[in-house]
This record gives structure tokens, sequence and C-alpha cells, in this order.
């Protein structure tokens, strides 16, 4: 304990700088997330540690409210406020003090992602062996030029792959010349975001939607419109009415994210339209179109595109892995130019070694083969979680099993409150999330999002019941 | 020719997009770049083309001239237009049509930077074997979590060894929770700038400056208040008394970007004194320090920094080699949490492999060695291309022989356009930087920066002997 409060309480709070409540909980979040405060570990009282910082007590609580609100910490009552026991403490997060010049034998220990996380592929199932072994030659063929700034737009390789590859699985044709590689999908919308758009700048958003792709846009100052979502996709006709001066459209026309609809072909052509007329761009977030269990899956939205209004947007994060930091923009002839310089100046290029990796990768035909196994072991790893959710909460649940995708939608029977059910669940280790933290506007539904690309079919049954016990509903069984 | 025009008229230049001069200069522009023209291939007459496109004749002659003008086409009066001979065809740019699908036996052709190109280390020396073999190992070890999404404010261990690295070697003292890992120096000034400026916020920037941190800041929206540099850097005084309500000063203590001086420590006192006093930030570029030849250097800004208003920002661009696409920031306590966020945002983390194989190559003590290595390298060739240099064009400059850095600094008795030296330099395949380029405003000196560290000590009287041939001036034996 007397560690913990050194750490907490090493340095005065400054009285002058943000409220005092917020330094705190900066403090202690910071100690959880650098691993010097470890899962369990007990946080003084706030009592004490209000005494010790010189600060009043309810400044201290307020700290603790918080931070149990996101997950950090847990209070348990009379028992005093521990770090949350199950939060994932990665490679990123060592625990007791890293030995600073001691040799690192292997690169990065293993852990595994947290039950449910959203957007992340099945990490248990990726090439290692091969990647490995294609990452080893191409750092070995590093050399000269290849080792001074990488060309902004990127490797001219890797964008013929990928103009290849769009045009056979997404009907998008273009030239090389129109790809451009970028350090995933957050870069590749704040880019565009900050080169096309000026301050409070309107943008339809869908509602639900990604909030990554909000929070970057935000950053930006664009000013969101959130346009509400059916099951054809984005309501393109309540968008013309509420903001026709809109300067750009995000949507995500596959797989709608959050809710796994498709954005149907009238809304697609009137989306066109609209942009093409008022002279708008639009954002197509491509992000995990390659998963496709029911039917036949649409082309992108870009193919449509005649009037060359669209930047397609897609990345290997769901496709490779997410550490890997790559995506790539499909972008109109008249904005390679402002694109490109745009992303000079952001990035002065994107690392070079992944890119020569996924190129061969590519044009080796790895990549079509990954594909291929991961859309099969998804779709049955999909079915196994799927029927173990319904028995386990049959009763109470409404199960959204779309077409395609990466993660499962729970809606309960009763209104409940998904974000107290959230936090529930991180408690026992598991993470799910809200529907209701996607929407921007005040009308929200509720929800639980449940990747399943982790959630190996012979374990289904197990997370179901973790799930089902940690929400504290019945069991059907009873 | 016909394959050529083809490129270049395979689609009509769009009426009602960017002016017609506009669109072709992209068009060309991409196509070199692409390497779907390669240097040398003559370009048609611009009547033809004009005729072939449907545009007038004028509007070739705009294109192509800005085309010369940057460097990617030269004009050779009656033989026609060419592509610049000596243009950098590196493996970003592959000339004939590389082959989708094609099997990539190695990554990447090793191809020379152009000499005199500012900012490069001495590639040809880079210890790529070990590096090689450290990736390997490192990209072995990728699994579960460490393929998931990296965390935002970097990979811990490397957090780890630059803090200690940073503590040792420039003076600053922080915590690893204080250390952001960002894609390179460009994407942690964009970071800042995004975070912590609102439009128009103005900013204090050297006069002359590092250009691509201006075109960062100006992307932001940032309004920059260029404030003259002498012999002790900054003018502080010129700056508190022109813009005293500025937000934010991006300043490069060491070795001033491209001038060479370093700020004195009465104005050091003074930046910090006003930062604290007004709340404002001081972003502290500490690009190359590690490169210091004569007399003892300056420990960071950083380490003066009582208020902690200083974000000291560092890359290994030019300490291990710039395609890593790897630099770090170490931030003022109170930022560490907005900063991690708006990482978050911007870019969902940095690619975890070149931070792991970083941390090795810190932790086991190559990074010490390598820099020790390259120090006295650079000291070598420095003081034989200065020389060289003396020898070829002693009458007719003066070499700015600044006490660290990576370029030396002509400047002309006569008055010269620099623009116009380095217009022909580049005829000649010679990369020099026209230093009135580096200025905002309209009072420019005039001069020539050249890096040294690509150019042998054995080569040096030649590359001088090429220069002074491109520059047109006469041989002093002559």
């Amino acid at each position: 304990m007397a560690i913990v409060r050194e750490i907490l309480a090493l340095r005065r709070l400054d009285p002058q700088g943000l409220p005092l409540q917020e330094q705190l909980y900066a403090r202690v979040r910071r100690a959880v997330v650098d691993g010097r405060l470890s899962p369990g570990q007990r946080l003084p009282s706030s009592r004490a540690l209000a005494s010790q910082l010189g600060v009043a007590r309810g400044t201290v609580d307020a700290a603790y409210a918080r931070l149990a609100g996101e997950g950090y910490v847990l209070a348990r009552g009379p028992a005093g406020t521990v770090v949350s026991p199950n939060l994932r403490t990665d490679i990123q997060s060592p625990r007791p003090k890293p030995a600073v010049g001691r040799t690192c034998a292997k690169a990065a220990p293993a852990t595994q992602p947290r039950p449910f996380q959203l957007g992340l592929p099945a990490l248990d199932m990726f090439p290692r062996g091969l990647w490995a072994r294609l990452t080893a030659r191409g750092a070995r063929g590093l050399a000269g030029g290849s080792l001074a700034y990488p060309e902004p737009t990127g490797f001219y390789r890797l964008r013929t792959a990928l103009a290849a590859y769009l045009a056979v699985s997404r009907g998008v044709v273009c030239e090389p010349g129109q790809v451009i590689i970028t350090a995933g999908f957050q870069s590749a919308i704040s880019l565009v975001a900050n080169t096309l758009l000026q301050p409070r700048d309107k943008v339809w958003f869908e509602e639900p939607g990604y909030f990554l792709a909000r929070d970057a846009l935000q950053m930006a100052s664009a000013q969101l419109v959130p346009i509400p979502v059916d099951d054809e996709g984005m309501r393109i006709d309540v968008a013309e009415a509420y903001a026709p001066d809109a300067r750009l459209a995000v949507v995500t026309p596959s797989h709608q994210s959050p809710l796994g609809v498709a954005l149907s072909l009238p809304r697609r052509q009137a989306l066109l339209a609209w942009a093409n007329a008022v002279d708008a761009w639009v954002v197509e977030d491509d992000y995990d179109s390659e998963f496709h269990y029911v039917g036949r899956k649409l082309p992108a939205l870009k193919s449509l595109d005649a009037a060359d209004r669209v930047i397609y947007a897609g990345s290997f994060s769901k496709t490779l892995f997410p550490s890997l930091r790559l995506g790539y923009m499909v972008v109109p002839a008249a904005l390679v130019g402002r694109l490109a310089d745009a992303a000079n100046t952001a990035y002065h290029g994107t690392q070079i070694l992944g890119q020569v990796v996924a190129a061969e990768f590519m044009s080796e035909g790895h990549f079509a083969r990954h594909l291929k196994r991961m859309r099969a072991l998804y779709a049955a790893r999909r079915g196994a979680f799927a029927r173990a959710l319904v028995a386990e909460l049959g009763e109470e649940v409404e199960l959204s099993l779309q077409a395609g995708g990466m993660s499962l939608l729970l809606r309960f029977r009763d209104p409940v409150a998904d974000v107290d059910l959230v936090r529930r669940a991180l408690r026992h280790g598991l993470a799910p999330t809200a529907l209701s933290d996607q929407y921007i506007g005040n009308v929200r539904e509720s929800g639980l999002l449940l990747g399943f690309t982790n959630i190996p079919e012979t374990e289904a049954a197990r997370y179901a019941a973790d799930l089902r016990r940690a929400l504290e509903y019945p069991n059907r069984g009873d």
C-alpha cells in the first residue's frame, strides 16, 4: 500500500492546472496503463489519499467514480477500491519495472485479446510463421534508397497489388496511381478530413456509426450531422432534407458499422447523385467487406462511382492484423495531388517494411488464400457462437445475425442500460461494446455488440455462459 | 512516343474540374512518380499533345514549365522535353509496368540517395545485417495481443529505453509514461498542432525554419509568426514584441534548422519564462543533436524546463533510418492524457514491429555504438567535403561550418538566386536545397544547403567538382 500511495502522491496536484479531480483521474489512469499499478492491486481509501494530497475527499471520490465507470478500477464497497482484476495487461503494459538495458530475448510476450472485443481478426489463426519468413526476407532486402523517406503515396508494388485485388474483389477499377497507402483507417480519415474540410463543414455521418471515425472527424473540427440508419442503411432522403449543403458523407455501405445492414442500391445511387450535384465527396469505409457469409455481397459503392466522387478506404487491420497499421485509399483522380501532398506533410510516408511484406503476401497469392480460410473460419465461429447465445439467453434477447461482418448484435426484449451491462461484463474480463455509445444524438438504442472472430467453436458455449453470468441473467435451466 | 501519348492522353481532361493546366501537370507528375514515364523518356511536343487533348498549346506549355521548374522534366530547346534523366528512380518507382502477381524475390532493389539531399543519415553505413536479424527475431515473436491494436502511446519497452537514453544523452529526465511514440516527426508535430491549437492561433516559428514543420502547422490552420534567427538562435525579444499572445513556439535549439546555430542559454531561459508566464507551449525539435563535432553540446532545452511547458520531439529518422517512420515525444505531465487520446484518434497506434526492433536495438547497446560510429564518420565526411568545396569554390563562396548537424551551408559572395542554382544542379543529378525556400516572409537570404552524410571521403573531391560544374562556376585552376 505504501508503494501505491507513493505512486499516486509522488507529486502534489497542481492547483493552477486542470481541475484536481481531472489530474488525479489522469494520474491513476496512467499508472494503470503503464503497469505501475497491477490488476487487483488495492488503492488507498479516498480519505487517506485525500489527506495525503491535501484535497477534499469528494475530489478523490469523483476521480475514483470516473475510473470505475471506465473500467479501470472496481469499487468493492467496504473492501475498498482495487485496480480492475481483469484488465488486459498486454505487452504494452508489463507489470513490474521493466529493466532498462536488459536483453529482451523474445520480442513480445503473447497475450490474448479480450473476449468479444470488436474489430479484431482471429489472431490465433494468423499465418505467423509465413509472415515472419516474408518479413525476414523483406528486412534483408532493405538498403540504400529503401532506407530513405518512403514515397508519400506508398510503395508502388503494394499499390499495384491493391489495384488488382480491388478490381477483382470489389469491382473497384483504378490505376495504381490512385491508390494511397496510409497507416491504417484512422490515418486515412484524418487525412481526408484535414485536407478536404474547412472547420464547421457539415458531414453526413451514420447514426449509429463508427466511433473512431466520428472522433477523427471531430478532431478536424467537422460538424457531424447524424443521419439515421434503417434496414437499407443511411437514410439519404433524411440527409438531403436536413443538410443538403454537407461537404462530405462517410458511409459503411457493405456492412453498416455497427448495425451490419447493407446500403441498398437505390440509396447508393441517391448518395452518388447528391455528391455529384453539390460537388461533395463521399468516404466509403469498406472495413470488413471481405467477410460475408450469406448470399452475394454487393460490389463496393466505388464501383458505381461514374462521377469520381468516392474516396474508397480499406484497411489491413481486419484482413491481416491491426498492429501492422496499414490501410489504403482509392482516391478520385482530381484529388490525387492534393491528398498526396497532404500525406507528405502529415506523415512523410508510411513505414516501408510492412508495405514490402504486404505486397509480397498479396502478389504471392497468400492473401487470397488467407481470406478464403478466414471466411470459412468466421462463418463457423459465428454460427457456433450464435447458437450458444440463443441457448443461454434465448428468452431474453433478440439476436441480429447479419449477412456479414465480424460481430453480432444482441438486443434485449426489455429496455436495458447497455453501458451498465458492459460495466458488469468488464468486471468479469469480458469486453462487449454498448450499442448506445455509437450514437451522437440523444435517441439511442440499447444493445451489446459482440466480436465473435476470436471465439473458437469449442469455446462458444463457455463464453456464452460467462456472458450470461456476467450480465446476471438467470440460467434458462433454472 | 505513341505509348507516352497514350499515357498522357488516355482520358480527356475534365473541363469542369481544376484548371486544365493543373490537371495536365498532375497527370504527367503522377506518370513520372509512378514510373510509367522513365527518366530520359521524351514527351510529346506541346503542339502535338495540345491537339490530342483538345486544349490550347499555352496550357501544355504552362504545365511543362511548372514540371521543369520542379525538376520533373527538362526542356531541351529544339530537342524537345524529356523526363529528367537524373531523377531518383527508387523502389517506389519501378520503371516498366510492374507485374501483378509476379513473385518479387527480393524485397526492394537498392538505389542511392541523391547527392547532397538533406536530412538523410549515411545509408551506406547502416548496420543492415544486424537490423535484419533483430527484425526477423521480432517478427517471429509477434503473436496474440501483439498482433492487435498497439497501445496508442507506444510500446512500453521502447518508451522505457528512450526515457533512459534521453536522461543520459540529453539531460531530459522523464517517466516512460511521458514518452509518446509517433510515426516520425511529421506525425508528432501534426498531432501537437491538431490537439493544442485552435485555428488562427499564433505560433512562433523560426525564420528561416524547417519547411516540413511549417507545412504541418499550416495544415492545422495555425498562423505562423516568422521570428528572425541570428547567431544565438531565435530572437525571443522580437517574438515577445511581435506576438506575445502566441500559443506555441516551435524551435530547433541544438542546431537551428537550417542555419545550424545553437539557441543561447539566455534565450532558452527567456523562451521558457515567456511560455510559463502566458501559459503557452514550446515544441523542441531535437532532430539531429546526436551529431555534434566541435566543443560540448548543450543539453536539451527540455532539461531546463522546470515549469513543464516543453514538448520534446525526437526522431529515429536521423539516428536509424527514415523509412522506419518512428519518432517520439516527451510531453508535459499535464498533456499526457490529451495527447494520448489524440494519438489514438489520429493513428490508433503505431506499427508494432519497428518499435519492438528499435527497443531491442537500444536495450542491447547497439544504438549507442551506432551513434558513436556515425559521429566519427560524419565528422570525417564533413571535414573532407568542406575541404573539397573550399578547393573548388573558395573564391566564390562563404562556407558555414557549424558545430554540428548533417549539412553545410554555402553562401555566395555575390547575390545569387539560389533557386536557379538548385535547378541547374538538379539537371546534373545533384540535390542541394535552396536556403531562400526555408523562409516564410519576403526577406530571404540566398544559399545552398548541402547534406554531407552520404558523401564518402574518397568521393568528396569529385562531388565538389560536380557541383561547381553544375553551378557553372569557373574552375579555380582556369
